[in-house]
């Protein structure tokens, strides 16, 4: 199936029920329809083609939407850029990229000349604001003037087939190479129906946008929530104080929070000042939640029901779902299943293997492998790390984790995070979920530092709560407690806060940067 | 996607829940993928190859969903069988299939070596039931003992891909070449998504399988019903008491019921003794249901949302649904929804056409014609009819609808039963509906009969209420009271019963037979 036939289905089953709200703004499905067509006919005129790239560098709006259906229904290929990266960042994606235009939010503005003038591609820059570019903002054109130049017309999607690419994911990684994740139609939409079926999506859903848009974690909703018919509120940067606001006024039932927004909000006094009534379901995801912050979590919003989602853009994104009935919240005997992240959704296959490809036992650590109508088709350029990303039909994410005989998935690791000290397996998301039990603990990383005798041994950065005495001492003591002697950190750092990527997920590769500087390997 | 992937992810995730109830037995989805290894693995040591028709000649049972996905697994194509065919016509179709093995119920362990003989194809007949062959029944082989020769194993779909067949589906005519549906395993998946999500099925659902699984109306639910990992129920056959018996019994929360067994429902005296409660969602289809059956059912089963599906074999099978939110039930301003089969679901794309192919307004009666990942790849051995059906990508119905403003469907004739009377068209839905609304009309189908001044002339078959004394000049008045002249029945004949299909479909064909029997064409 194509994306586009999500947006059509929905504008003629719900041409006049609200599509889209932002801000003042109100659009029905039969308008969002109306203006991505005339999108897509303003770039059509702009010699935008089947296969050409389209960067967005936007906050979270409207237009976001408008663009994904208006470039994929050309055959054309959206490439939405984090917009917590820096400019040589920037520069290095677009240069793998080579898109032939750029749409960016004001924020924007002085930056995009820059880009256009090292990115040669790079044909036009477009405002996607309802203001027209300043006339020192020349070479910049308006949105707005680019819909209003054509009249609205039947979207179609000719020519375009649902194994052609339809964006292209650039992850994470701030260092390195950039990796952009080539995601087909089908990709796309078969997990748009993972998700509409995993979290329960209908028509009556009014999902807020509250997480970035050029992230697939939120990206997922965003094609599932078209799909169904159901509506898509839009807050432009997460601030617990506007996330509250906007709850209030146009109260979403719906929403995606990375754990480090839900972390924020738990900490925000104006939560409990709040009316939060109308949010039925949070799905969290893009990287795990501490346990005590689940908890937490479950405490402060009862009305809530939380959906954990697994996954990666690899994924498109998502591979397991943990829904609320598993584990019926706190203090029950399934509980434990807090620490899970869900059993596969229907679509997905998910084995876990170890290093010889074969499948590990219930309850034994393996590689997580995946595969499914939503893997991706490849890295763009990338064939070496195509080829051993995809093998046999498989994708390998690289995730270790065991399952319980009731096939919930426990992730413990990165496989490339995993501690070896003096020959066992340390799997630091164990001792980080030890770390954050302890009340003075905000935020916790355990990484794997040099160290001769042992190989590798256990580090804690932790940040503490404001005006905790808690000691190195204390929290290495609070370890011991429940963790065997060769999982404990030898040492914790106090730090004021953890680098941290664009969906919220701790950077571990920079937090080891320093101790292996010296080092020519980065495993002992 | 493979249709054993639907039951691979439920085998997993809920390997201890319940999978199956059917009278004392109790199988957990373990259980259930354990007993389909187990069949497959007997198949296939009896030769059974991909491509190879397995025909099942069966009540209601368990058994149906272990053969459904055992067969198909193989890459080899089931073809149930309507049990309500006399012995001929199954010969017929048993000779257009050419299946290797047949299955069957005790009911028809008199009639299977016949068709065993003049079928030479068949290698094989096995009773499908707890007991084994009696020695007199010595060529029919047990269908317990071929599970029991075999260990369980990984259920796998080696060599199966998506574009193969799985079922082949007889439809309706009792008369003429018997046509078979081929549906792929992406039809088949593509529609349990479809209905998944349209009807809102997850795992909490316990299904009833109450219409004949043979039919693809109830066969829809069966592949999504595994999907989601939800419970099966068995009726081996509807009779109103037994249905109400296994609602107090099994507790089941959804169902399917063609428009004819709700209404026997309705007219039974126990509908009122029994508890239904549990009993949250009647799925209706297979035929249109007259909207005076639908209040009462509204009125008599306040608990039950009803959800309409259209649709047809060639579409595996769901077109388009009917929400219970979309007309609010009675007395309301939507309550002429209630004459609407719904919108279409999300997937499948729908179009009214004139007899040039082109499109028509909202407002005006076009033949539905639609494209999507469920519709048929062909009909079995006819590629003249194929060609047909299917033209530049669209499957042509052969329903005659008119869609509103808000893009809901309403089926106003099959295109062939449409009757042109002096020239004006007369959709004989419209008609049946008025008379319907006559509180002695128990049934009512008009059909265009032959007359020398007006080519055709409306003809009423009318079964009315017990003891009710109802005639022709008053049923006429009551037509003429909202109906235009032409559209008037001239006659009324009165009957003790309709002649209908095993989905208990009015069958309109032999109505009219007797009075185009003189006639060289069936149009005039």
């Amino acid at each position: 199936m194509i994306l586009t036939k999500g947006l059509l289905v929905s504008a003629q089953n719900r041409a006049d029920c609200t599509a889209v709200i932002d801000g003042e703004r109100r659009f029905t499905y039969g308008q969002f329809h109306d203006r991505t067509s005339q999108l897509k006919g303003a770039l059509k005129d702009r010699g935008i083609q089947k296969g050409d790239r389209v960067a967005l560098l936007m906050m979270n709006n409207f237009r976001y939407l408008e663009l994904f259906y208006a470039v994929t229904s050309i055959g054309a290929i959206v490439v939405p850029l984090n917009v917590r990266l820096t400019l040589p960042e920037l520069e290095r994606i677009l240069e793998d990229a080579q898109p032939v235009m750029l749409f960016l939010s004001r924020e924007f503005l002085p930056a995009a000349p820059i880009l256009k003038s090292k990115v040669p591609s790079i044909r036009r820059l477009v405002l996607a604001e309802d203001r027209k570019p300043g006339r020192d903002e020349g070479e910049t054109i308006s949105y707005e003037d680019l819909i209003q130049s054509q009249a609205p017309s039947p979207l179609d999607y000719e020519g375009v087939e649902e194994g052609d690419p339809a964006g292209l994911f650039y992850t994470g990684g701030t260092t390195g190479r950039p990796k952009g994740v080539i995601l087909t139609h089908r990709n796309l939409v078969a997990n748009a129906w993972h998700v509409a079926l995993g979290i329960g999506y209908d028509r009556e859903t009014r999902y807020l946008h509250a997480g970035p848009m050029f992230h697939l974690a939120d990206g997922a909703s965003t094609f599932a929530v078209t799909l169904v018919g159901g509506s898509h509120s839009h807050l432009r940067v997460f601030r617990p104080a506007e996330f509250l606001q906007v709850l209030e006024r146009e109260r979403p039932n719906a929403t995606l929070l990375v754990p480090t927004m839900i972390h924020a909000l738990l900490q925000s006094p104006e939560l409990a000042k709040r009316d939060t009534a109308s949010l039925g379901k949070i799905v969290y995801g893009g990287s795990p939640m501490p346990v005590e912050v689940m908890k937490k979590a479950l405490d402060r919003l009862p009305g809530v029901r939380f959906y954990q989602a697994y996954g990666m853009s690899e994924a498109a994104p998502v591979l397991t779902v943990l829904q609320p009935e598993d584990h019926d919240g706190l203090e029950t005997e399934r509980e434990h299943l807090l620490t899970s992240c869900g059993q596969p959704v229907a679509g997905v296959e998910i084995k876990l293997v170890d290093s010889e490809g074969d499948e590990v036992l219930v309850g034994e650590v393996g590689e997580v492998i995946a595969r499914g109508p939503n893997i991706m088709q490849g890295y763009w350029n990338l064939p070496e790390e195509t080829a051993l990303a995809l093998r046999d039909g498989w994708y390998y994410t690289g995730d270790m984790a065991y399952r319980d005989k009731e096939n919930y998935y426990y992730i413990v690791d990165r496989k490339k995070d995993m501690i070896v000290s003096g020959g066992e397996n340390v799997y630091s998301v164990e001792v980080e979920n030890t770390l954050y039990r302890h009340p003075d603990v905000v935020e916790a990383a355990v990484v794997g530092v040099p160290d001769k005798s042992w190989g590798e041994r256990v580090l804690a950065m932790v940040v503490k709560r404001e005006g905790s005495a808690l000691t190195e001492e204390t929290l290495i003591e609070h370890c011991r407690e429940s963790l065997a002697g060769f999982k404990v950190p030898k040492c914790v750092e106090f730090t004021e806060e953890l680098p941290k990527s664009g969906a919220g997920k701790i950077l571990k590769r920079s937090l080891r940067e320093k101790y292996w500087e010296s080092h020519t390997r980065r495993v002992n």
